[in-house]
C-alpha cells in the first residue's frame, strides 16, 4: 500500500485545507527550454500561457486534425466520447494520443515534451489525452475542480507531479467560455467531502458531483490570489501548461463561439499510477492510462497539410 | 388597435431580422447632460458605461438599501420575488420604486432621471424596476434577450423608446457572470420563433423559454458588430444605460463573488403601455407598470447613512 498523502472524500477529512507536500517545478532553468523567469512564474501561480509554440500553418494542421476526429466520431457510440448534457453534441473524445496518428505525433512533438520534462524533473509520459469541444451558444460550465483530487482519489497518482497541457485551436475570448485558473491554489490541497460512487466518471465527466470542492475553501483559495481569478484567453495556438493541481473552472459559453482545445496529461514516469486512494476498482484505461507505460521520446514532429487531403 | 411595427412569437415571422423602425436617441445634446460624444457612443451602440455618478458614500448608502431588501424578503414569499431555480437565494425583487422609501427615492434622482430624458427626449417613467442578485458559485447564466421583444409581446410597449440603468452594487469582474452586450445590436429586431404560453412570466423570469432569437440571428448580430461581445465590467458604483432593444445576456457565476444590482426601466411617457401585441392578458403590474402613470419629476437625493441606522 502506498502512503497516501492526500486523502479526500474519505468523510473526517471533508473541510480540510493543507499544504502541498511536493515541490511544483522539479527541474531547473539550466536544463531549459524554459528560463527562470517562466520557471518562478510558473512555481507561484500554477500555469504558464505561450501564444507563439505554434505557428498558424501549423495551427490550421492541428485544426484540420480536430475536425477529422469531431467527423469521425459524429455518431458513434463508446465510452470515450462524452456528450454535452441536455444535448447530443460532442463535449470531449479520449485517447487521441492512441488512436489518431496526427494527435500521437502530436502528443510527442518535443516543444511541448520537453517543457514538461523540465517542468516534472523527469521523462513523463501522457497520463491522459482528450480533446474538448464546447459548443457556442449552449455550452455548458465545470464547475471548480482540482484535477489531481480526481486524479489521486480515483486513479491512483501518488503525488502532485503532473502537468496538463492544453493546445487551444479556437481563439479564446473573456466572453466564450475560457478556462479559469485561481493564481496560486496549487499550492494548497482541498479535500473533498462526500464519497465517491462507483462508476463515478460516467456523469462526473459531464457534471461533476463528488469531488466538489466547498464553498469556504474555494473563497479562501481567491482570498490568498487577492481576489483574483485569472483567463486562459489568447488566440488560437496558445498553449496552456497549468499544474495538476491548479483549481480551475468555466463558465458556460452562450456566444457563438465554440471553444476547442487538445488537451494531454503528462505525468512523470516516476510518479505513476498505483492503486486509487479512494475507490476500488480504478477507472478505464482511456481516463488514465496505465498499460504498458513507457517515456515518450520526444519527436521533432512534422506538421503537413497533405495529411488530410 | 394599435399598429404593431414589431411582430414576434406568431410563427410565420419566425427567423426575420428586420431594421429598428424607431429612433435611438430623440434628445440632442445641447440639451444635456451628455454630450455629443455620449450621445453618438450610445447610438451606434446602444449601451453607455459610466463609474462616476455616485460616490463611495452613496454607494454604501445604496448597499446598505439592498441589504435592507434582501433581508427584509428574506423569507417572504411573493410574485414580485423571484428565486434562483435549484435553490432557493433570491434572484430578484421587484417593484423596489415602491415598496421601498429609499429606492423610491433613488429612482428620481436627476443624475439618471435626466439622462433618461435626454436619450428619450420626453419626460418619462418608471415602467418596470428591480433588484438583481447573482449568488456566487451557483448564479445561473440568462440567456441572450431583447428586452424589448417581450416587453412589446407581452407588456404592449408600442415603440423602442425606453432605456434600462443598471446600477451596480459589487464588483462586475470579467469572471463573475458580468452583463455581455452585442454592440449595436439594437439596431436590428430580431423577431423570434414559437409562441408564448399563457403566464409565461412565472418561468421566463428564471428560464427563458420564449422569447428566445435563434442562433442564426445571434450569429449574424455578432458578425455585424465584427465578432464583438462587450462586457459591462466596472467597479461598485458603476452605472449601465442600455436601450430596451440591445441584445444582451449573461454567463453562470462559478466565482465566490457575487453580483447585484439596481434596475430600473425608464420609458418615455409618449410611450405608454397598450394591449399586448402577442398575448391576450398584460402581465402583472409589478413588471409593467400602466397604472396611474405620471412623469417623473427629477429630484436631488439625498444620500443619507443615517437612513439605515
Amino acid at each position: 500500500m502506498h502512503k497516501d498523502f492526500y486523502p479526500s472524500r474519505t468523510g473526517e477529512n471533508a473541510g480540510k485545507i493543507t499544504n502541498r507536500k511536493d515541490p511544483v517545478v522539479y527541474g531547473n532553468a539550466a536544463e531549459g527550454p524554459l528560463d527562470k523567469n517562466d520557471l518562478d512564474y510558473y512555481n507561484e501561480n500554477g500555469y504558464l500561457l505561450y501564444d507563439d509554440l505554434f505557428n498558424e500553418e501549423e495551427l490550421k494542421v492541428m485544426q484540420e486534425g480536430l475536425q477529422d476526429i469531431l467527423n469521425k466520431n459524429e455518431k458513434k457510440e463508446a465510452d470515450h466520447i462524452i456528450r454535452e448534457p441536455g444535448s447530443n453534441e460532442i463535449r470531449s473524445v479520449f485517447e487521441i494520443h492512441k488512436d489518431d496518428p496526427f494527435f500521437k505525433s502530436l502528443s510527442k512533438n518535443k516543444r511541448i515534451v520537453q517543457i514538461a520534462e523540465q517542468l516534472l524533473g523527469s521523462q513523463v509520459y501522457i497520463m491522459q489525452s482528450r480533446i474538448n469541444f464546447k459548443p457556442g451558444f449552449k455550452g455548458k460550465e465545470f464547475y471548480w475542480h482540482s484535477d489531481f483530487e480526481t486524479w489521486h482519489v480515483e486513479d491512483g497518482m501518488p503525488n502532485m507531479r503532473a502537468v496538463s497541457c492544453s493546445i487551444v485551436l479556437t481563439d479564446n475570448h473573456e466572453f466564450n467560455g475560457p478556462i479559469m485558473l485561481i493564481p496560486g491554489s496549487h499550492k494548497w490541497y482541498v479535500s473533498c467531502p462526500g464519497k465517491t460512487e462507483e462508476d463515478n466518471y460516467k456523469t462526473s465527466l459531464k457534471k461533476q458531483e463528488s469531488g466538489v470542492p466547498e464553498n469556504k475553501k474555494m473563497e479562501k483559495l481567491v482570498e490568498e490570489a487577492n481576489g483574483q481569478i485569472d483567463r486562459a484567453v489568447g488566440p488560437a495556438g496558445s498553449v496552456l501548461f497549468f499544474d495538476c493541481n491548479t483549481m480551475h473552472g468555466s463558465a458556460g459559453n452562450i456566444s457563438p463561439f465554440p471553444r476547442s482545445n487538445v488537451f494531454f496529461v503528462f505525468n512523470s514516469i516516476e510518479n505513476k499510477l498505483v492503486e486509487p486512494f479512494g475507490t476500488g476498482q480504478p477507472r478505464p484505461e482511456f481516463l488514465a492510462n496505465r498499460e504498458n507505460i513507457k517515456p515518450i521520446k520526444p519527436e521533432t514532429s512534422t506538421f503537413r497539410k497533405s495529411q488530410y487531403a
